[in-house]
C-alpha cells in the first residue's frame, strides 16, 4: 500500500486531505461544510452497554452526532443484538454495518499479526502503543494489515495494564503454574501453555460458573473495574499482577472502506477525531474505575493481592518471545509488524526507563 | 458552580447539551448541522511552530477546520506574533483572541491554584492527569478557578515525564545543590530554594547563553525533544532525571466564555472533541520524538545521563509537600485543590503501582 493511499484512507493525516476533498463534495458554494445524513450501525464486540468498552462505544457514537449536528448518527450494537461479538469483523468487511468495535486480537485466525494491534505478552503499555501507532507506523502496518478485507482501523480507547488473573490457589513458584487449567486466550494461552498449563476459550458470561465449580483453576479477564462487576472474587481469593500477557490493550474501530469513501471528508474528518478523543476518555476512565474497583476488592472482599514470582516472571517472558519468533516463521506478515515493534521498542526503552518509570518508581 | 452549568459550558458533558441545543440555533429543519462561518483566533505561549507545542496547537486548529468544513477557522499566533506569551491569558479573557494554548502553571500570579492544571512537583504523570481532569473532579475545579476570568479550560496535549535538567557539574549529593543558581520556574523553583539552590526565571530563548557563559549552573527545560533543538548539550555535560518537578504536565486551550456561547453547538462539540484528540496525539509525538533525541543525545554527543541521588530525591519529596502545604494555607482554592489531589492520588496510586508501574518494572 503506498503511503498516499493511507493518508487519502484515514487517520492522522486526513486532515490534510479533507480540506482539498470536501470542496468536491459539497455544493453550498462558500466553504466545505457536507450537506446529507447519514446512518450508520456500529456493531461492537461487548455486550450491550459494557463497563469502560460498550459504553465508550455509546459515547463515540454521541459525539460523532453531537459533532455532525446529527448528520451523521450511529446505531450502536453490543454482542449479538445485531451479529454475534466474533462475527463483527466479519460484518464490517461484508458491509452488514458499517463499523465496529472491538479488539484486533480477536481476528488473529484470520490475520495473525492482528494481535499487535491489541496487546502482545510483554508488550507495550497504552502511551507507548498511541506513540507506535500515530509516529512508530504502527498505523499503516495495520491499515495494511486489513486493506485485503475492505477496512480501515483505528485506535479506539485503551484499557490499561490488565490483571495477572484470579488464582483459587496461591502461586508460589513456577512449578504451581503445571496443570493449571486456565481461561486464558490468545498468545498470552500459548504462552502458559509451554509454562506447562492449560489454556482453555470461554466467553466471558461462562467464567464465572467455571471457576467456581472448579472446572477451571484460574482466570484472567480484565482488571478490577470489569473483574468486580462479573464477582470473579466470589469464586477465587488471590489476585495476581502485573498483567504481562496485555499490559496496554488497544481497542479498535473498524470501518467498511466503501462506507468510509461515500462519507464527505468533513465527516470523515470527525469520525478519526473522534476516535482520538475515545481513546483520550477511555483510557482516563480505566484509570478511575480500576482503581475505585480495586479499593472496593480489598478492602470490601477481602481479595488477596499477589505479585507474580519472579521465576513465573522470567519464564513467561522467555516463553512469550519464543512464541512471537514461532510465529513470525510461519508468516510473513507477523514477521514484519514484530521487527517494527522491536525497533521501536529498543529506541522507546531507554527513554521511557529514565522518564515516566524513573518518576513513578522515585515517588516510593 | 452548580454542576449544570459546568455542563452547559463544555468538555465531557457537552455533548449531552448539544443534540438539544443545536435544534434552537440552526435553522435548516431536518438535522442540527449549523450554519454560518465564524473566524477565531489562538494565541499560544511558544515560539511559531515550536516543535510539539506550537506545532500541536497547529494541527488542532487544522482538525478543528476539517471537522467544521471550514466553518470555524482558527488562526495561529505564535508568542509575540499577536500579543507577548505570558498576556495569552489576558487576551483571550479580554476577548483580543477566542482561543490561547499554553500551561496553566504559567497563570499561578492571577490563580495560586493554577500550577494544578499543568503540573505540581512530585504529582501526576499524565494518563493520572487525565484520569484526575476526566474522572477525579479535576477539570470542574479548573472551570471554577477560571470562571471569574470569563474563560473555559479543557487538556490539550501533554508533554510527559519531563527531566530533570542540564547540570555543568555532577550533583553526588544534596550538599552540591547548596548554592546553585538554577533556571527553574514556579513551584519547583520554591523547592529547589528551600534545598539550598537560588532558583531564576528567564525566558526559554536566554537560557542557551547563560548556561555557556556560566551565569547559570544549570537549567531545566522539557526533555530530550527540546532540549536537543535548544543545543543545551554544548553548554552542560550532565542530563539529570527525573523529572520530579513536572512528572505529566498538561497543556491547556483557554476558550473566551462569550465566543464559546454564541458558537453553534456542534462547533462546541467539535472543538471539544479536537482538544481531546490532541490529547491523545501530543502525547504519542512527545513520547516518540523524546526516544529518539535521547539516543542522539547520548549516541552523538556524550550526554552523561544521571539519576539524582536518594538524598536529593528525598529532600526535594519533603520540600515539595511542605511547599504545597504552605501555598494551601494562602489561598482557600489552592487548599480545596490539594485536597482533591490528595484523595485521587491516594486511590490511584495503590492500583497504578500495581499496574502499569509493576509491569514496567518486570520488563527488567
Amino acid at each position: 500500500m503506498k503511503r498516499r493511499d493511507l493518508i487519502r484512507g484515514i487517520g492522522i493525516g486526513a486532515a490534510a486531505v479533507a480540506a482539498s476533498a470536501c470542496g468536491r463534495r459539497t455544493a453550498d458554494g462558500g466553504h466545505g461544510m457536507s450537506t446529507g445524513t447519514f446512518t450508520w450501525r456500529l456493531v461492537t464486540t461487548w455486550p450491550p452497554n459494557f463497563p469502560g468498552l460498550g459504553t465508550g462505544a455509546v459515547e463515540f457514537a454521541k459525539q460523532i452526532e453531537d459533532c455532525s449536528g446529527g448528520r451523521l448518527k450511529i446505531r450502536v450494537y453490543g454482542d449479538g443484538e445485531l451479529v454475534p461479538a466474533f462475527e463483527t469483523f466479519d460484518a464490517v468487511s461484508g458491509g452488514t454495518a458499517e463499523m465496529g468495535h472491538g479488539a484486533a486480537y480477536y481476528w488473529k485466525g484470520k490475520v495473525p499479526a492482528a494481535s499487535f494491534f491489541a496487546a502482545i505478552p510483554f508488550g507495550f503499555v497504552a502511551q507507548e502503543m498511541n506513540a507506535w501507532f500515530y509516529q512508530g507506523g504502527g498505523l499503516e502496518l495495520w491499515q495494511e494489515a486489513y486493506a485485503p478485507f475492505g477496512l480501515l482501523p483505528l485506535p479506539c480507547g485503551n484499557s490499561g495494564t490488565q490483571m495477572g488473573g484470579w488464582f483459587r490457589r496461591e502461586i508460589r513458584s513456577l512449578a504451581d503454574i503445571r496443570g493449571l487449567k486456565m481461561r486464558i486466550p490468545a498468545l498470552g494461552g500459548e504462552v502458559m501453555a509451554r509454562a506447562g498449563a492449560t489454556p482453555v476459550t470461554m466467553p466471558g458470561s461462562e467464567i464465572f460458573t467455571a471457576l467456581q465449580t472448579g472446572a477451571i483453576d484460574a482466570t484472567e479477564w480484565i482488571g478490577p473495574y470489569n473483574d468486580l462487576a462479573f464477582g470473579f472474587h466470589k469464586a477465587a481469593k488471590f489476585y495476581y499482577y502485573p498483567g504481562w500477557h496485555e499490559p496496554g490493550p488497544t481497542l479498535e474501530l473498524i470501518i467498511n472502506r466503501r462506507a468510509w469513501d461515500a462519507l464527505p471528508a468533513d465527516l470523515q474528518a470527525i469520525v478519526a477525531a473522534c476516535a482520538s478523543a475515545t481513546n483520550d476518555r477511555m483510557s482516563a476512565e480505566f484509570m478511575a474505575r480500576n482503581a475505585e474497583a480495586l479499593e472496593t476488592l480489598v478492602r470490601d472482599h477481602g481479595v488477596q493481592l499477589r505479585a507474580f514470582p519472579d521465576d513465573v516472571m522470567q519464564a513467561l517472558r522467555r516463553f512469550s518471545a519464543e512464541i512471537l519468533e514461532e510465529n513470525a516463521a510461519r508468516d510473513p506478515l507477523f514477521r514484519r509488524v514484530l521487527d517494527s515493534v522491536q525497533a521501536f521498542r529498543a529506541r522507546m526503552t531507554p527513554y521511557f526507563d529514565i522518564a515516566e518509570r524513573a518518576y513513578l518508581n522515585s515517588r516510593g
